[in-house]
């Protein structure tokens, strides 16, 4: 168990630490020193102890998701509460948090409701705005405003994130494992639990075995799913893979038909369940279709480039698939994610074989050449 | 209540009787005498005492579903068993049955799945046969081969079937009524019961107040919608979609904006529940993005001309939306709907209203008059 020091000097003043700035696009992350202002009102200030690099971060330094630039990036952060501004009650310096690129105000009508967990009050994903909700950064370097990413910049010793998408988390919870609980975990498992509903003695495929993936094909088989059929083009992957709970591997440029057709022959009309993890648009149509066509279900997590279209003809729809997706996992973020973090802690769910590599800050840009390697 | 006459003399003889043959698309139905043989094995010979015309079948004569002519056309049909071929068990000469575009074999996959109705037997909806799942058709007329529609052809006087497409309904069953539960009200009421679960309260958009359309908005009003938006060009509509159910109704050709954007508007952040019951790509989309992207529900019930293109930027489904379809509304056609059809003799549910004319088979081109005048 860590333990959080709690250190009042800073309170109220200008934090200078150091942070990973991207400047701009392809180009690696550049460790600065940056200032870092106090929490206004509504919004807390934590000292990031962990983060995880999540694909979608290589996507935006890839120039593929538009954010906007310089900014801070990283959106998997497990941390300690700095400060707190005014007006804040949900948690206080020195709590243990995560924070979350997606918001729960839990007054919105899309919190309020049962199966809602898009928060109107969301600022960072399908219109990013790189500010807090207040529409100002707490970001300077140089003298130049750094923007924030999705609400929540973790490549940074320390950040302010809205009180909406910050969380106490269990006090016990290993802050260099449950960071990926931001996002990875939550959305690969939410995917499969909540979004997809695997049932006992399903089939079902995964298109990528990246992180995001991985924790699908760990769900699934938590979920009792008899078949997990894994698509990467990847081999690499494949053992580990197999040691999740993957039963098939396939990699579509070795196959002589499309691997949707593969995956139909394999499981007698295609699968039950249909996961895409990767954000290209040939992969979502290819797991629309390996989804059997009278009550298969297709969830689509990974995010395609910004202007991407979706096209296939409705009538493989018809005779009653179904087409969804969800930001991490459908998840209530401040409601649910937690009591994620305490069945881990707890050791009812486990997410160890989900982290690869840990490396220290000063080397974030060697954790996206693992990445972009296809090595994490 | 009608008493069906059981007339033994034709049991195993070629009927001779009327049916409207389509030769070729885009001309008007032409009554014919026809060749009807007997029923082989697994099937039931049916004499029609009613049949809908559907929209489908519109957009069969138009060319706009490809399916092989001639043919006799017509799927919704109510009838009085003749006679059944060896080994047909579940009904019996004198029965009155519906008759169904999707059968239900009740050992196959698809069938025997709680969610599934899309029959692995199926062999007239994705890629039509035209013929009897033998391979062969039972019509004849002036020597040529006529081709079958569905697996069901009623618009005729005498049509043969395959008995996993047949199920005997409640005797006293109103036939010029009941015959519309073959598609129409099965298609409408289970898109609402079945597909989306339309929940007491919630908010809907129907696009499309023609048959189906005009179930789903009567689906939607038993459910307890609070509000149902309907959707049509055709104005004409509007006071008969009132008196369903229908809470507002919008001319997406009067509007100064985008229809999806009013609805928008109209409820804050987008409908509940969205239904497409005409078969555009346009308002496909439009149904899709007229729901809220949180927990939004889009149902497109509508079929869209082959080698259509549905397309859109999937980061409309990311925030949580679900796009589905059904066939029949989901329904187990053989199981499910003829309890429909006994709900309705006993009062539990009213589909009166969905009858809009009733005319004597010689005027059929009447009825698809009716139809394209938007009429029906």
């Amino acid at each position: 168990m860590e333990q959080a020091s709690l250190d009042t000097k800073t309170f109220g003043n200008v934090i200078t630490c150091r942070a990973a700035v991207a400047w701009t696009t392809n180009a690696p992350l550049s460790i600065e020193e940056v200032q870092v202002d106090p929490p206004k009102a509504g919004e807390v200030r934590i000292k990031i102890i962990a983060s995880g690099i999540c694909g979608t971060d290589n996507h935006i330094i890839e120039g593929k998701m538009k954010t906007p630039f310089p900014a801070i990036l990283g959106h998997e952060g497990a941390g300690v509460v700095e400060s707190i501004g005014q007006g804040v009650t949900t948690v206080k310096p020195g709590d243990k948090v995560l924070m979350f690129p997606l918001p729960e105000c839990r007054e919105c009508i899309y919190c309020l409701h049962p199966k809602g967990n898009f928060c109107i009050k969301e600022n960072s994903i399908l219109s990013p705005t790189g500010l807090m909700l207040d529409g100002t950064s707490r970001f300077t370097c140089r003298g130049k405003k750094i923007y924030h990413l999705q609400g929540t910049s973790t490549f940074t010793e320390y950040t302010v994130v809205d009180e909406i998408a910050v969380s106490k988390i269990d006090d016990a919870a290993p802050m260099d494992t449950v960071c990926i609980m931001s996002c990875e975990v939550s959305t690969g498992f939410g995917a499969v639990f909540k979004t997809a509903q695997v049932t006992p003695g399903s089939s079902c495929v995964v298109f990528g075995l990246g992180g995001i993936g991985s924790a699908i094909v760990m769900a699934c088989k938590a979920s009792g799913a008899s078949r997990i059929i894994g698509v990467d083009i990847n081999e690499q992957k494949f053992p580990r893979a197999r040691a999740l709970g993957v039963t098939d591997c396939l990699n579509p440029n070795k196959l002589k038909k499309p691997v949707q057709e593969v995956v139909k022959e394999m499981t007698g009309v295609g699968v039950d369940f249909a996961f895409e993890a990767i954000g290209l648009i040939d992969t979502m149509v290819a797991a629309l279709k390996s989804c059997n066509r009278s009550y298969g279900v297709c969830v689509v997590m990974g995010v395609a480039p910004s202007g991407s279209q979706l096209s296939f003809d409705p009538v493989v729809l018809l005779p009653g698939r179904t087409l969804k997706s969800s930001v991490l996992g459908g998840y209530k973020t401040r409601d649910e994610i937690p009591k994620l973090v305490t069945d881990y802690v707890q050791k009812r769910i486990n997410i160890d074989p989900l982290i690869t590599h840990r490396l220290p800050f000063q080397k974030i840009n060697d954790g996206f050449k693992l990445l972009r390697e296809g090595k994490w």
